[in-house]
């Protein structure tokens, strides 16, 4: 039985939903945008920049020197320098932190993680036991994702669909900034599913069987 | 219920294997190298050519230039010319030849097809309801890969090595020279797995759970 699944998921695809049915069909937590509030409470940065950060990298360089003026958590008097440590980029600083926070949850038992190069992370973290981890990518047709987009945000055609080009680009982007890998490559996952095959009911179910007969 | 599995896969993945099973289970018919002989049938092309042919690929016009001589199946007389359309390069008219046999074996009925580029095929193909196919990827550690061909071929470690590269490489050639498509690219399937988190069994009873599902 595998005790910490991670999901990366595209845009759209309904992947934090999926992993939400997992979740609660195991009773155990989900950890998603509730990292980037822990990891604000662990560095000092505040919860807004990380979110903005996270996702948004060209390079660690680049990203600190075009915003570093703006980084700062509320009530820290640092501007445009590290509270943390001058030395690291504000960018690596913030995926560090979320880092930190992800091995303390995968330590702390049996969990889903959504997001955050999560299957990363917990495969080079030596205090995390390989063999408890299951790596699941969720993605889906254009059409699909646009579609859910449209539903959920309330965006109109055009906007959903350039908002998911545009965030799942992000994403591969912050991925292969942080991790010497491609995002969405099978070699990183142990299972990659198209959530429209089965609906994202079926696609828990299904992977809550792998989980449990591996 | 989908009808038609298509099952694309790393060598030494035991994506044979696993169509084998879902085949058996399902009871229907599994097409490997069959597919060879049939297209050899229907093209005039000798078996033992379109063997070679088909995953050695660069391209068509070279290869056709490098192999013109020696393709020509055993009764034919023509040599160095083509024994069909002098006007398509050989190694376009073996991907032609087996396109037409996995078409009509997909018509036929249900069916596990592995390998040849058959998702490609079936989903550019206007006689085909692409709501009928499921297309799996089978994959897997590179160690499982090379010792599953010691095991199985006979090989040392090291050629063992080689060959499992080699023999993927010249796959993802094939794939990559006759479609538009990236071999392997999650996009063109509706699900990846790797066979060393089930194995090989329960790899087989979960396609076949998710194509009852879908």
């Amino acid at each position: 039985m595998k005790k910490i699944i991670t999901i990366s998921r595209e845009y759209g695809s309904g992947g934090h939903t999926i992993g939400t049915y997992v979740a609660k069909e195991l009773n155990i937590p989900l950890y998603d945008k509730e990292i980037i509030d822990m990891a604000a409470q662990n560095s000092g940065l505040s919860p807004d920049f990380i979110k903005k950060t996270e996702q948004n990298i060209s390079s660690g360089w680049l990203y600190t020197l075009l915003l570093g003026a703006s980084y700062a958590a509320p009530g820290t008097t640092h501007i445009g320098m590290n509270t943390q440590n001058p030395s690291v980029p504000l960018a690596d600083q913030v995926f560090n932190a979320q880092r930190n926070v992800i091995i303390e949850l995968a330590k702390k038992g049996p969990c889903v993680i959504v997001g955050r190069c999560a299957d990363y992370i917990l495969r080079h973290c030596e205090q995390i036991n390989k063999t408890d981890v299951l790596n699941v990518f969720i993605y889906a047709p254009l059409k699909d994702k646009v579609k859910r987009a449209i539903e959920q945000k309330g965006l109109d055609p055009a906007t959903a669909e350039r908002d998911v080009k545009l965030i799942d680009k992000r994403r591969a982007n912050h991925y292969n900034t942080f991790t010497e890998r491609t995002w969405g490559k099978r070699d990183h996952y142990d299972l990659l599913i198209n959530s429209s095959l089965l609906g994202l009911e079926k696609t828990a179910e299904m992977i809550i069987e792998v989980a449990k007969h591996s």
